[in-house]
């Protein structure tokens, strides 16, 4: 018996902890354990790896960089968090995963696909999420709502043209995956929860 | 006008400081800036990355995230001091660069060359050192005389198989480069500290 790997993706501001909070629940209410995880983070050592990556330092931060903290902080989460708890046969809630590189990474810094897929294969050796809920609202109001909640990290004062490109890579993502779902994230806080729940009871049977 | 790269390699206790002091003077009495480096590490955020990757953690450090913090940290290192200092035509002296990763991770930790090339290619691009400098010394001697400085980290603790094995990878790697030369560093520290100069005198015309 395994768990199951529920992901929660979307921009800043898409309302992703009142929905882990809502997923939460569905899946207890089901009997199973979750464990919730974060990304990157999740381990004291994968934590340190966050806090270079989202650190303002006075010197220019390169793509690659990035892009290799953010698998190293993945591969670590993978191998000491979500690997056990899913063999356990207890499900694991993200609070993004992969398809947050291939958005920002890919889609917002236009780091070239197979720089990504090196990375991707290093790290995830073939695993994936069973379901993935994004999360879609539309930058300017993603980053609205997040600016209201107090200051913004290197990564997202990014500029809203690299929101653009990161929502456009999204939604293609989404539209090409059977095991993710859109949810639009626009709508009222008590909508969006009622489509988290269809599609949860609809897919998770 | 470009500078040049010189990178002294070794296990621990090989003697590298030493040799680093007579290399500066050496570049130095050439009438040429000398900026040294050091691997993980060099940048403020590369030193992060040393501190998250050389760390005690209460958890196992995969070696895929061991990987890619390495290449975190040198892809930052190279962009923002190697490359620059290159192109203002000073001269740059690395304590360890990229045959490290692939002696430690490569022959030490046995991850498969396959992993190692895609990280190397998205790091380095083609880049790499005009000379280096091995030195070569038996693990059991480079361990004492390690130990004798004081603790050892986390990778210094990986046993005496380990080093073996990564020593084994830097006399091939050593071998196989033309840039690359070998010195032994079991003599008293005249005589290593004689051979690295005539290699110097003999290969820096």
């Amino acid at each position: 018996m395994s768990g199951k790997f529920i992901v929660i993706e979307g921009l800043e501001g898409a309302g992703k902890s009142s929905v882990i909070e809502v997923v939460k629940q569905f899946i207890e209410s089901r009997g199973h354990t979750c464990i919730c995880t974060r990304e990157p983070g999740g381990t004291p050592m994968a934590e340190a790896i966050r806090e270079c990556v989202k650190g303002d330092w006075q010197e220019a931060v390169a793509e690659e960089t990035e892009l290799m903290l953010m698998y190293a902080a993945r591969r670590q989460l993978l191998v000491n968090v979500i690997h056990p708890a899913l063999e356990r046969g207890e499900w694991v809630l993200g609070d993004r995963h992969d398809m947050s590189s291939l958005a920002y990474q890919g889609g917002g810094r236009q780091i070239p696909e197979d720089k990504l897929m090196a990375l991707r294969e290093l790290c995830l050796q073939g695993f994936g999420p069973d379901l993935t809920l994004y999360l879609d609202v539309e930058p300017e109001t993603g980053l609205q709502r997040a600016r209201g909640r107090g200051e913004l990290d290197r990564i997202e004062r990014s500029g809203l043209a690299f929101f653009q490109r990161t929502r456009e890579k999204y939604l293609s993502l989404t539209n090409e995956s059977p095991t993710a779902f859109l949810i639009d994230a626009m709508q009222t806080m008590e909508n969006v929860h009622q489509d988290v729940l269809s599609t949860l009871e609809a897919n998770l049977p």
